[in-house]
């Protein structure tokens, strides 16, 4: 087995070597701009080591790992149009540095080129891959809609909440491991456990990230502490104070969530005290709790050594810890 | 063999049956919408007429026509925001009813369904028709951003204006029909070679239209007569024009492009009166003929019988004189 370190050199050099730098430039520079950004790359790493889990080939799995790499931009492109985001990974957005109709129609081509990537398998591990690719990106679409949906809700359900994670995001850290089982060519029972262990853990990272946004290390969370709060997002946090708090805090919540002053401070703080007194908080942690354990747990059913149980479980563990 | 309508129909009922009004319907209805507004769906038509040509069924085709039409729609919706075009098939652009978010995000969730309406053939012909869909599609948007480009440049060739309608028009006819030999399971040759036919019948269209918008007739013409010259739109007899002028109609031709009157009939006279007096559209109508000649060539070297022949003639010419 590779590290984490050197499966991200590996993507960075297959992205170097693919040269996206075609005609009409203005087409293809966004695609390839948006791609040397940098980030951790964590999607495709995973493709690339569920592959090695079930003792695939890295050569072999690049592809597919590309797929999700270009298709997880092509979402941040189209996303960051929606969210009129200035900024991504502390760079112009792409719609910022160029115009929202370049977004736009770079963003189509990087769709359709992640399917191209799989024309690199036989038919068979072709149609696989290309079904799974679809269920996700669509799910990720429907993800996206719920989300923007919410904005202008104020009766989201928790499980409502937790299904938009779960399409928006979780699903495809799944596909990422489950196209590396699929081109390893293991059994397709290894194949949804290790969706499934991507899934769950990607709910959890994602209510974890909900959480540290309010009560996380201003010094090693990567984005700004309480930004959330200062957007009045509708949480994990939010909905579960929401529901749990008595009528006084709960009209104190709504009314924090109604109003956008100029020093945030205050608000901030007055909304993690009603987050800590009715329990939300402890919530949060015992659901992140849940569905890590829910993911570890995928592993014993797996038909794998228990020395590749353990790169995973201490994958999982670091990354839980933030610590990849 | 069945007739246009009758292929017209099976779309119609194939995409009623589609339920495509599924949760979260801010993201399903506006595909519903724009699928419904009409139009004469000749490119799933082409690969239907194209299947039972070869020998295939209404039955086995109708998911290949549905993913080139749902894509059609999709490049639509994406196009106008890009152009601001507040109207479609004489209603409401998808961007305009909804929002540019709406639009994008519906857009995009067009294009995954279209990949996973080949799901419904096996492995091999799933690959062949995703393999030549993906190629298509990326030329559409090559097409359309080098349309794009277009606008703000004053050098552009003839041939690179040839290259940027095959790529945003005709490279879909020509994969309309391909699509529909591929289900048939044809030969390799006939398949690409109803593909040239369906590329040059798609060139041919697109210059005709280029050159009814100055010269057709009111009545019978879809669109507003003049309106690329309205817009300044650099067409393909606009370049021939230039091309062939001399000095002093060339300044007057590039004089006429940079205004924009209120009335326009004055300008529409003078540039009509410079298209012809150049030979532009003489030399406008001898392309369109040359192209409509090279896809009824392809004919001769296709395997199937002459009837099948006259079939795809007669419908190329009908659809020349704007009969279908």
């Amino acid at each position: 087995m590779h590290s984490i370190i050197q499966y991200q050199e590996t993507i960075k050099t297959h992205f170097e070597e693919l040269k996206l730098t075609k005609e009409p430039k203005n087409l293809y520079e966004p695609i390839q701009y948006i791609i040397s950004l940098g980030g951790k790359k964590m999607r495709p790493v995973l493709t690339l080591m569920a592959s090695e889990i079930f003792n695939g080939s890295l050569e072999n799995a690049i592809h597919a790992a590309a797929a999700i790499e270009v298709f997880h931009n092509f979402s941040l492109i189209h996303d960051d149009i929606m969210d009129d985001a200035p900024l991504r990974r502390g760079h112009q957005t792409v719609h910022e540095k160029w115009n929202i109709n370049t977004g736009i129609l770079s963003g189509d081509a990087m769709l359709i080129l992640a399917y191209q990537y799989f024309e690199n398998y036989e038919p068979i591990i072709f149609q696989k891959l290309a079904k799974l690719f679809s269920k996700t990106a669509l799910e990720v679409c429907e993800g996206q809609q719920y989300d923007v949906d919410f904005e202008t809700r104020d009766d989201v359900t928790i499980s409502e909440y937790l299904k938009m994670i779960e399409y928006k995001t979780a699903v495809l850290v799944g596909a990422a491991m489950k196209m590396g089982a699929i081109v390893a060519e293991t059994t397709e029972e290894n194949a949804n456990l290790i969706y499934d262990f991507g899934l769950n853990l990607g709910i959890a990272f994602q209510l974890q990230d909900d959480y540290l946004d309010a009560f996380g290390d201003p010094e090693t969370f990567g984005k700004q502490v309480g930004g959330d709060i200062i957007e009045n997002k509708k949480t994990y946090l939010y909905l579960k104070a929401l529901a749990q708090s008595d009528n006084e805090e709960k009209e104190q919540l709504l009314h924090l969530f109604s109003i956008q002053p100029n020093d945030n401070t205050d608000k901030i703080e007055s909304v993690k005290t009603i987050f800590n007194n009715s329990g939300a908080s402890k919530e949060t942690q015992i659901a992140i709790k849940e569905y890590t354990l829910k993911a570890f747990e995928t592993l014993n059913k797996m038909h794998i050594s228990n020395e590749k149980k353990e790169i995973l479980r201490t994958f999982g563990e670091k990354l839980m810890n933030r610590n990849v």
